[in-house]
């Protein structure tokens, strides 16, 4: 694969330069620490996963981006081991990486904002990614190449890099946004204001922390927070938006078009993961409507979403909408099931609540042989509606999961 | 299999009869609808699922316990389809089985407590169960043989009937009772006081129905609200208990004994439900400890029991415990990482949040190659525990569940 493909020519936000290196901490020996640096202090805004366990570089980088009030100079992230459940010993080796990092790249401590993902409960080997900073140092590049490496070195089980971009004009000038992350398993962000799902944007817009967060927040809502593929919310999702400012064009939190702009990155960015989910042969579009609440239909979709007798039905591409039915009225939602109707696609499957008269079977299962699909169900109840996006649970997935050997 | 060797001789409770026949509404055209008769009106007790879809014969049969203030003479299980999602045209269906049966067993038709398992959506053929009750009534007989027939008969998924017994003396008199269940899929029951888990308790004591309810509300609390499989409540989850007070002892809800009893009978279907899951291969028990409060101790074990990737690790015999500690963490629990201790059996894994300094990867993995093995996990912070049972998540559940052919 031509990775420098990935991303067009012109299309990264000036004032930052990538790199990534073999610092052996992936058993695979493939590129496992990647580094993006801002060449002058950047505004930050970062979201972190809801899970009450957290790995050690949450921990380390909350501390940093409050005392640096929302400043990075540089990203450091490993892959192949999560420095989670690995105590004031993880803690150490954290802030070791970060305190070489600084040193490499001559800023403070607190300005370096670091991440892992990988496999929970092992100690990290600080050594390796403090070891490799000298050639991270005299390889950083600001190129579409750079960027790809940076997010083919942050991967795990995920089996190709994700990018997205998105530029606008504000003023009469340009303003890039890029985004990179990485997640096929464990795919459950719920992010909370301050998500092993990583995720990093940059923009070369000039937006205070404070507004950074704002549009951060309502981007990520829509994005991150409406995909799921295994149910397992992670101790380490991240996400990270930086803005450098080189492009001297001002943003602030109320700007729509830039809104609008980092939401489509975002949400290419959250369909990527899920599609390129562990095991995944067929990518399911929810679109859940007539709830009484928006609430209620996100606890809808998620409750679909989670059920593994729904997504191995999916794997089977089979029509079992009753399966479906059976979710909803788990969810915990306001139902009536002499209310609901369900399409797939552009079928109509089930109507208030029964099988329809006409269904056709065999149209239904040639609908849901396609790898990506739309399954719409309407509560009938009030206005209110989400989009989430899931996929369908394999015997692939098991095997991916289960792989142990001694 | 010899069916008649599963309960033992002078087991059963006195005062029911049992058969079971073959109605054409399974494909395979095994044994599908099953009836039970008490020789005089039983008092009963009942409990459903908690899902907010439900199945037709739940809807027709809490009628019937109402205006039979409690009492059933007649149940009529069949299975191969779960007359679920089948609207007014599923109430009628399961209406006429209900009068068909109460004219063949000479009873009131809201004496006749009816029972559906299988396919939901699929319109029930009542006319198949009602033309097989001349043969349902020639075949009525109370040896071991007739109730294992039962037990056979309502059988799905499951590889093998499920029945359990106890019996106790009390006032120098033996009072009997007997248990059989199916469900082997969409098990996560989440019975509410009025549970595709069908549970039919029988006992020959003398028992009011107020004081039935009651003492099956604590058995099944800690018995089959206790262990999930899949995560997935069903729309039709049913547990039935009857008393015929042929044994003329008179038993009311403050009744240590029979309670004690009558929880035996009722735990050892629930962990037969587990040990039969669909594709499973590890039964897990679940001891948490040390939660806040009872409750919070539940809400960890089913976040555990719910988990893809834990599943997955025990499917692999995979001593991934940051799994389980990622689990604890999004469970919504109140937990403190750096408290959290982990046994798989009594070897401690994870101490104080860690990895123990000690720890054996090859003796955890020899234990987690046990069909059955034990996961503690002390939270540390209060007094509050519980017992769950669940399973592992293989590839052959999803090959079961993901299994359709047009």
């Amino acid at each position: 694969m031509n990775d420098s493909s990935l991303v067009p020519d012109e299309a990264l936000p000036l004032g930052f330069r990538f790199a990534a290196v073999k610092a052996g901490i992936k058993p695979s020996g493939n590129a496992d620490f990647a580094v993006a640096v801002a060449d002058v202090s950047a505004s930050a805004a970062a979201m972190f996963t809801g899970n009450r366990v957290v790995a050690a570089p949450i921990i380390v980088g909350r501390k940093h981006l409050a005392r640096s009030a929302g400043h990075v100079r540089v990203v450091a992230v490993n892959a192949g081991n999560a420095n989670c459940a690995t105590g004031q010993i993880g803690i150490v080796a954290c802030q070791r990486v970060c305190s070489a990092a600084a040193e490499t790249f001559q800023c403070e401590g607190h300005e370096v904002f670091p991440s892992s993902t990988g496999i929970i409960g092992v100690p990290l080997p600080a050594e390796k990614p403090i070891a490799a900073l000298p050639e991270v140092a005299a390889s950083l590049g600001a190129t579409p190449g750079h960027f790809a490496q940076f997010a083919r070195a942050i991967m795990t089980t995920d089996t190709r890099p994700k990018v997205a971009c998105a530029s606008l004009k504000l003023d009469g000038r340009l303003v890039r946004i890029a985004g990179v992350c990485k997640g096929a398993g464990m795919i459950h962000p719920q992010l909370v204001p301050h998500a092993t799902m990583l995720v990093y944007l940059f923009t070369d817009a000039a937006i205070e922390p404070s507004g950074l967060d704002t549009l951060l927040r309502q981007s990520a809502e829509v994005s991150f927070n409406r995909i799921s593929i295994d149910g397992d919310t992670s101790t380490n999702d991240t996400v990270l938006l930086l803005a450098s400012g080189a492009s001297s064009v001002q943003v602030d939190s109320t700007n729509t078009s830039f809104l609008g702009a980092l939401t489509e990155v975002c949400t290419s960015l959250a369909k990527q993961i899920v599609e390129d989910g562990e095991g995944v042969t067929h990518v399911v579009e929810l679109r859940i409507e007539g709830a009484a609440t928006d609430r209620d239909a996100l606890t809808v979709a998620k409750a679909i979403a989670h059920s593994p007798l729904v997504k191995t039905a999916w794997a089977g591409c089979d029509p079992n909408w009753g399966r479906l039915m059976a979710a909803a009225g788990y969810s915990g939602a306001t139902i009536d099931p002499e209310r609901i109707n369900i399409w797939f696609g552009e079928q109509q499957i089930c109507k208030n609540g029964g099988r329809v008269a006409n269904f056709d079977e065999a149209a239904a299962h040639a609908y849901l042989k396609q790898r990506e699909f739309i399954v719409r169900l309407d509560l009938g109840i009030g206005n209110g509606k989400c989009r989430f996006w899931t996929t369908d649970l394999t015997a692939e997935y098991v095997r991916i999961n289960a792989d142990y050997s001694t």
